[in-house]
């Protein structure tokens, strides 16, 4: 899929949402779905659902609304969950171990192929079907099955050494969950999601209401 | 803490980044650092790092950079890691775990003080020095020790009864990592953390680099 028209970061973060929700309405549910109504069962402002909607697909018809499945599939071909990407996750921790668990990761069309850490406990035990391998195999197997995507769930000071390797392999994006920079090639991107990085939020909150 | 000039969301997020790499440095470094240093530790802007640390403390000194011990300490201040902030986390999974597990919560000021789940093979354990407690008792114990935050890991369906729960007991901030919509009071602030919402993101530079 190439975009014509690129669609705004905010508007791409919420389009999971709307495919979840979409796709889970009871099967006898309307043909027609109405930016009314997702907004109200998503809690969005009914003028941002309607600039969202516009931006993946055709629109919908006035007083009718959307055909809901032609609606999940503009939006699943906006986010890219009819392409093949095979994603290499290493660092099976915990949160390593929940993304594996994450079934709309699948239906989003992130393929979790690959699974590597390096403690000897780990190693060979299965999470939710895949197999956790040995780091030192990382590249020997990267290299063969072809890799575009690297998750990064180990601790920040092995980020580096694990991003190289898995940009060395063919990963074209990173997902980086450790809350270090990472240097990459120019045609790599990195998107960091270091949980953390919300909390001030949180903790100024109460600061200001208490 | 009561902000006289609020903050920018932006530059709150980045600031656990900051504080992690200062209180990280070596003991042995200079008292100073420079603006300059950070952004280069850091690949932020350099313009970006002196306006977030502007926003945040007193500034530096031209040519000689912060005092970091005062810096370290205005991050803290701002972020509220000072005050005294007290979680309960719902939701023992893997993700919920993970969260257990991280270290720099609780040097940012957060401290998951219980942890409830409903599953009988959880309950009793001990993760990262807490024990997993029946969510029977959620109401009950949350009513006695004062909690203002708490941390929603339970799947989507659940999310809502939960949150609900967590008010009742007192908390002021939610964090939610279900990836739903939760309705609470005005006063209650929702900070919703679903990690998928960035996957979009991803699969469209691989699409537009494929």
């Amino acid at each position: 899929m190439k975009n014509q028209n690129p669609i705004s970061v905010a508007t791409l973060k919420r389009l999971p949402m709307y495919l979840f929700y979409l796709r889970e309405l009871p099967k006898d549910s309307s043909v027609y779905i109405s930016a009314t109504a997702i907004s109200a069962a998503l809690s969005l402002n009914e003028v941002q659902v309607r600039k969202d909607l516009a931006a993946v697909g055709k629109g919908g018809k006035p007083k009718i609304g959307y055909l809901t499945e032609e609606l999940i599939s503009d939006i699943e071909e906006c986010i890219g969950c009819n392409e093949f990407n095979n994603a290499a996750l290493v660092g099976a921790g915990n949160l390593g171990k929940a993304l594996l668990c994450c079934e709309d990761f699948e239906q989003c069309g992130l393929n979790i192929t690959v699974v590597f850490d390096k403690d000897k406990d780990n190693i060979g035990t299965v999470v939710n079907n895949r197999h956790i391998l040995s780091a030192d195999k990382l590249e020997e197997i990267c290299n063969r099955i072809k890799i575009n995507i690297g998750i990064i769930t180990v601790p920040s000071h092995e980020a580096q050494e694990v991003c190289d390797k898995l940009v060395s392999c063919g990963a074209v994006a990173i997902w980086n969950f450790a809350p270090v920079k990472l240097n990459v090639p120019e045609k790599v991107m990195v998107l960091n999601e270091y949980i953390g990085s919300s909390l001030p939020l949180l903790l100024n909150h109460i600061a200001d209401n208490t």
